[in-house]
């Protein structure tokens, strides 16, 4: 259940149009999932949200793309964004990602959630050792 | 500042002094960090993470050692822990993690941090297409 | 689906009665939504509850309530509180916030989740020049 | 304690400088926090945050800028995020926020993130009048 | 709506079939309720998953198990997580929580919400009185 | 280091010092921590996180108050609150709390963060026995 009405025909503006057709050019694909959709509602929050998406997971850089998603979902696990979630684990299995990768990736996210929760408990000091 | 202190002579206790030894030999290395340090205040617990730990991080996998430290890391950073956050951007630098790929992994959490936002607002529901 | 059943006849408990009696003069409207509905299990958690939000967002202050609901609703966002994100949502508009604000207001909180990020991330001194 | 060194000369590189450059005359300040000095250990990270930032916040727009850094201080605040926190209360005292507006922050935050516990603990259906 | 499908047959799998005989017989139940069942897609992250659920929940402790279902479903609160909330409070009802110890649950829950967010805004210095 | 600055002479407001008397009284001690120290800064935040902080934590109820820290402690712990994390450890020490029972406690609330986080990535439907 949406916070915002999906737009009826949301290529009828030009801007959404734009983004719509770059997101399918970038992925080779026909589909626009939904969060694109839904954020027709807003052109501006549209063209921004994939100009950094693009910019950080469709671009060549230096960690490959389904390492990318894999990171991308781990945060999306901490944050307990449902949608994202759901969304970037489907990247990550699109990009190659088998299920003992995803099984390992929820291991190390959970061992993170497990520690993460135990030295918030007993906040040590950070080792001189660690500084950049 | 600890919620609990550091135990003064810590590997008197055989079991702590087991539980670091293998951290020294599985490490290659004499150098024990403050996580484990203030841990031994309760040998159970320290047993359970360094078991945990040890057995998702510090063995061979699906997924490489400096990458498996940069999601916890991206865990980490999204669950607002200081001290994790610290030891493991630490961890995958000792592993080879470039400070241009440090960069990098700070630009795929934020922006995670952000569309986890987005889509928090706006709730779309899943895609069909998403479902394992 | 909740994790308490809903009160199948509320009203019947004074106590009841007289909270959802405030709701609706208080708001001038007979609808007592599913948030007041379900608390009713427990007639003291019900009047805490109201007590509170009647306090900071029912009554006049220094900030118009409208906004108080914008910044009600950015809280629930990033805490990943559903029904919280909907209701504030569906309530600031109910005091004016148009779709144009509703898209500035994620915008704010998306590009405050990245930057929490980020800075969680590199963790840099806080400026003494920020001292109140 | 940073998890990157602060850039030594970091107007040296002349993509920092820029921004630096844009900052001190967006702000009419000459004044560069830490936040920024820091993230000059990446040009390109840098530039992507500060575009964000300047776009959202320092752009004219439907919601007025004091009342832009309360909603980022509360979102901040939500996340946990110490220097996002410090950073935004002292921007937001700056255009004009007082410590009584401050304080009524704060009861709007606390009271959300109160709520937000007990409706993530009873999780009530949405109710359908809340949908855009 | 999982991310990972469930296995149609679990039981196939001797793996699968020693965790969920054990679950059976720690239980005293032939129920196995979903958690286990989707996590079966990985026999190791299942079996992981159930020695420390055991290790910490259904072995006799300082804590008492009602008690300890309690804390952890506060804990699943926090963290936003639907199932973990609904499965533990499910679990500590099975022990014998009654509905006014639920409220009273989430009345200490959602407090704590409550100034965790006011001392996340306010961030007072740790008094020195509070060292372990 | 403080969003706010600590009052310099905090009871010579009269509703200041009517709620440190009434803290003092139902303490039964004169130490008056950072908490409430710096949050007389606005009188009627103190007066209404008082009100809520003895109403649950300090008045006799169903859970009995070392319990109450405990479960306080473990939620502050979950939303990374470090000066709640360190107060209401102290407090359920002073209320009783052995080091093997704050021992205990981590082990759940990092048990609980660690399948919060499996779960979280996992999304198993909740199961209808739960239901309330």
């Amino acid at each position: 259940m949406a916070t915002v009405p999906a737009p009826e025909n949301p290529e009828s503006d030009p801007r959404v149009k734009a983004v719509f057709d770059d997101i399918r050019a970038t992925r080779g694909s026909d589909f626009i999932n939904n969060a694109w959709l839904y954020l027709a509602f807003d052109p501006q929050l549209l063209e921004e949200m994939w100009r950094d998406v693009k910019a950080v997971m469709a671009t060549p850089s230096l960690i490959e793309p389904k390492i990318k998603e894999m990171i991308y979902a781990a945060v999306s696990i901490a944050n307990a964004c449902d949608y994202c979630t759901h969304s970037h684990l489907a990247a990550a299995r699109a990009k190659g990602m088998t299920m003992a990768e995803q099984a390992e990736l929820i291991r190390i996210v959970s061992t993170a959630g497990r520690t993460n929760h135990i030295l918030n408990a007993i906040r040590p000091p950070v080792d001189k050792a660690f500084l950049a």
